[in-house]
C-alpha cells in the first residue's frame, strides 16, 4: 500500500497549496491513501467542518489533529459523527471523536491510522506508548483475516525528537510507519528502522516557510524579543510548501519497503520520490 | 567564504565518523572554515580537552558547545585558554570561556562565530536575542576595515523550532547564517531568508541514527515507557551519519549565496552539495 | 479517626527530627495513624529499606514516596514486599509496589491511603484525576461493611497549586482529606472544603529551613546564579522543623471535622492543634 | 519601618476585601507603607488604570504586577507615567514602566520596592538574581545619606519554592525582606534568615479560597480532567481572604526585626501579628 502523509496544514496558504498540489501529486505518486494533519488549517488555530469537507473533496482521506484540536469549537459536534477526522488517541476517555480509524482502500485493503500526542514539553495526556499499543492491538499487522490490518500508520504529534524516536523504536516491526508532526519543520531523517517500520521525525508543515512556524514573522518574533503582547498571530500568506512523506508497504507483512520526503512549492528545496513498481525508492 | 558546520558529535561513533569523513569532505567541498558542535562528543555528555585536540587535528577549526557544555569538568580550565572552543554566549557574565570567536581564515578574511542557546523548553539563560545582537555589534558584516567581519555564523542551540525561526528572522540581513543544533535530527528547511541570511533549523547530529538522539535505544526508550531508572544512557555504536550544512557567503556583503545540507554515511539518505565557482548550488 | 500526615522528610536532619518528635506528638495529638512522605529521607534522594524500618519503628504507619521514589535502587525489591510503603498510584501499570494501602487501625477502622503525583511542571505520568478516582472506588467512604473505608487520605505530590486545588475540589465529599507535598514549604491554607474534605496544599518538609528546599543553601543557590555545575547537593544539617497536618474525621461519614497544621522545632513558627474530644479545633 | 505586603488581588472579591480590610488593618497594624500585587485584579487577568486608582485610594502605596502584567492593554500607557505601579524588573530593556520604586514614607524614610519574576516553570525573562542585584545597588541598605535606602522590599513573583528560597539566601543581609507571590497560596514559612532578611515564600492571594487559585472551581477543575476547552475562567465570587505579610525593619541597618503572616476573612484561619513597640512579634 502506498500512503501519503501531509504535515500540519497552516492557514489559507497551506490549504490552497494542498488543494492545488494534491491532484498532480495523486497522479504522480499514486498513493492509495492520503492522510493530512489539519490542526492549524483554520487561520492557524484548529479546523472547521467546512475546511474538513474541502480537504476531503481535495483528495484527503483522513484528517488528524493535535494540540490545536479544539481551537474551533464547532469541530466538537462534527468529529463525533465524522470518523475520517481523528484526534490524538491519548486524550482522556470520554473525549469526543476517535483516536484512530480502520479504513479500507479502493482495493479492499485495511489501513489503521492512529494519532497520539507526545508529552515532553507538551500538555500531559495519557501515556502515548501504552495507548498506541492498545490501539494497534485491535487490528495488528498481518493479523487474522478480517481482523488484522494490511498497514498501520502512526502520526506522533510531538515536540521532542527523543520522544518521537523512542516511539519509533517502541513500535518498530509492529506498525508500517511512524511519522511525526507538530514542529512545522520537515526533518531529513527518513529511514526504515531495523524491524521494518518507516520513520521520519517530522513531516513539516504545509505552509509559508517565510514565517515563524507558519505565522506572520514580525509579531511572532517580537514576542520573543519584547515579552509583551503583540497583535494576534495570524498565518503567513506567502506561497506555501506542501510537505509530506510517501511510504510504501508490503501488503503481506505490513512493513515498509520505502519512505521518502515530499516537498513541493514555496521556499524549500523541492523533492519527490520515484518509487518503482517494486516499491523501492530509486 | 565557504563554511561547513557539523551538528552535535555524539560519542565515539560520531567522533570516528567525523575524523574519517572530514578529509574527503574538505577536498570535495573546499570549506574555508569548519565549525562543529562538540557538546556530546565525550560518551554523549560534554567534551574533554583530549577530544577537542583530536577534533582540531581532524580539521575542525572551531568547536561549539551547548547545554552539555560542562558535563566533563576538565573542560572548564581548558576553555579558559582555548579560544577555538566556545560556549553559548548567553551564559551569565563570569562564565568561563567565550561565547564567540572572531577568527581569520587562510585568506585573511574575518569570520565571527557566535553560539547562543534557546530558552524555550530549556534552561533559562540570558536573552539570546539581546546577547547575539550585542555579539555581532562588535564585528558587523561589511563593517569598517579592520573592525567588521566578512562573515558571521550563528549557532542557535535550541529545542523549539519557533524560537529558532524567530532568531533567524531577527538576524536576517545582519549575519551570514543562522544554523541550529541540539535536537540531533537534521531538518530539511535550508533556505536563504529574504534579507540574505542562510538558515536551517537543525544540522542534525554526527552519530548513529539507529538510536534515540544518538543514545542506545533500549534504555532510552524504556525511560519513556516505564518511568523507572534504567541503566546509564550511553551512545549508540553503529555507523554514524555525519550531518552538516554547507554555506557560501559573498565576501563583500557577508550575506549568503547558497546553503545546502550535508549527510554522509550511516542510515540517512546521503547528500552533499555541488557549489559552482559562483557560489550557487547546482 | 485522627490522622497525622508528615511532609517530605529530608536527610538526616529530617529523620532525626521525626524520630525525636514523633513520640511526644503521638502522646499529645493522639493520632490513630501516622503517614509520612519519605522520598527525600536518604541524603535528600530517595529512601532505603533501612530508613523505612527506622521510620516504622519510630511510629510511622505508612510511608509515601514521590518523584524521588527510585533514587535509591534497593528500594525497588523492598517495596515489592512491603505494603506499608507506597508510591504514586499513577506510575504506569507494571511499576513495582502499590499506589495505595487499605489498612486497619488499632480500633479496627479501615483507612485507605492513596498517593498520586501531579503532572503540571513535573514528569508526565498517568492522569492523577482518573487514577485516584479508580483507587477510591475500591474502598469508598461509608461504603458497604467490609468493603468501604472509614477514612481516605490522598497525598497529592505536586508542584502547582492549581493542580492541587483542582484535585481537592474533584475529590471533595468523596475522601476525608487531600494533602499535598513536594514543594517542601508548608502552606497556610488548611480548610474543610464545602463537601467535607479537609485540604491543605502542602504539608511542608521535615527538614532544615535554613536551606533551599532542604538542601545546603550555598551550592543550591549558586546553581541559579552561575548556571555551572556545583558540588553535589546534600541536605542541610541544621535543626529541622517537623511539618505536618492533623486531620480528624467522622467515622460514620468519613468526612473531615477538623484540620490543622503542625510545626515543631527548627526555624519556623511552632504550632500544634488542640482538638477537643468532639474533634473540632479549639 | 513597618511594611504590609498583600498578595495577588484576584477579581472583584479580592478588590472588595482589600478595600474593606485595609482601613482597619492600617489602624491595627500601623504599617508605614502598603504594597500589593495587582496582577489579577481585573477579573483575574491584569489590572486597569481605574482599579489602580481605586487601590491607591484604598490605602495601597505601591502596586506590583507579575506575569499577568499586560493582560489589560490600557495599563501600558498608564504604567509609563505612574511610578507607584511597577512590573518585574527583569523584563527586557525597553519594557514600559519601571521594575522598582524608591519612595519616601510619611516620616521621610526611603523604601526601595523591587519586583522580579522567577524563571523556573515560567516565561524566561532576564536573570532575576543579576537584575535584583543591579536594582538594589542603586539604593543600598544603610548606604550614604541621600543615596541609600532605609528598607528594601523584594517581591519575588515565582512558581518554584527552590528559586524563591535561593533568591532569599542570595539577598540575605542585603535587603529587608524577600516576599513571594504568584502561587496564590500563603506559605507558613515566615522567618528571618541568618543575615537579617525577612522571608516568606508566598504571601497568598487576596481572593476566594473556595476556588482554583481564585478562579471558579468548576471550569478550572474540568480543564485538568477533560483536556477540552471550557467556558472562560472567571474569578470566584465568594468571600475573599485578605492574605499578606507584615514586616518590621530597623531603620538604622535596614534589616528585619520581625515578620508575620496576615490573614483576614474568608475561609482561611485568621491571623494577624501583634508587634510590640520594639518591633518584635509577641
Ligand atoms: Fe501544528
Ligand atoms: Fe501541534
Ligand atoms: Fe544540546
Ligand atoms: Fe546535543
Ligand atoms: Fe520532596
Ligand atoms: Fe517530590
Ligand atoms: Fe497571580
Ligand atoms: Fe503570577
Amino acid at each position: 500500500m502506498r500512503i501519503l502523509f501531509l504535515g500540519d496544514i497552516v492557514g489559507r496558504a497551506g490549504r490552497d497549496a494542498v488543494r492545488d498540489a494534491l491532484p498532480p501529486l495523486r497522479r504522480r505518486l499514486a498513493p492509495d491513501v492520503v492522510v493530512a494533519c489539519g490542526e492549524n488549517a483554520a487561520h492557524g488555530f484548529g479546523i472547521s467542518p467546512k475546511i474538513c469537507e474541502d480537504l476531503f473533496a481535495a483528495g484527503v482521506d483522513v484528517i488528524t489533529l493535535g494540540n490545536h484540536a479544539w481551537d474551533q469549537r464547532d469541530i466538537i459536534p462534527f468529529i463525533a459523527k465524522e470518523p475520517r477526522l481523528i484526534r490524538p488517541a491519548n486524550y482522556p476517555p470520554g473525549t469526543p471523536g476517535a483516536g484512530s480509524i480502520l479504513m479500507t482502500d479502493a482495493r479492499g485493503r485495511r489501513l489503521l491510522v492512529v494519532q497520539v500526542m507526545g508529552r515532553l514539553f507538551m500538555d500531559p495526556l495519557d501515556d502515548p506508548f501504552a495507548v498506541v499499543q492498545r490501539e494497534i492491538a485491535a487490528a495488528p499487522l498481518a493479523g487474522p483475516p478480517g481482523r488484522g490490518a494490511h498497514a498501520i500508520l502512526v502520526d506522533m504529534h510531538a515536540e521532542a525528537t527523543s520522544e518521537k524516536m523512542a516511539i519509533g523504536h517502541f513500535l518498530d516491526g509492529r506498525v508500517s510507519a511512524v511519522v511525526g508532526g507538530h514542529t512545522h519543520v520537515p526533518t531529513a531523517d527518513a529511514q526504515i528502522l531495523p524491524g521494518g517500520t518507516a520513520y521520519q521525525s517530522d513531516a513539516g508543515m504545509c505552509g509559508d516557510y517565510d514565517s515563524v512556524i507558519g505565522m506572520v514573522k514580525g509579531p511572532a518574533t517580537e514576542r520573543f524579543v519584547r515579552k509583551m503582547p503583540t497583535e494576534r498571530l495570524s498565518p503567513a500568506g506567502g506561497p506555501a510548501t506542501v510537505c509530506g512523506i510517501l511510504i510504501e508497504t508490503d501488503d503481506r507483512t505490513g512493513l515498509a519497503t520505502a519512505i521518502a520526503p515530499v516537498r513541493i512549492g514555496g521556499r524549500l528545496a523541492a523533492t519527490a520520490p520515484e518509487f518503482d513498481s517494486a516499491g523501492a525508492a530509486s
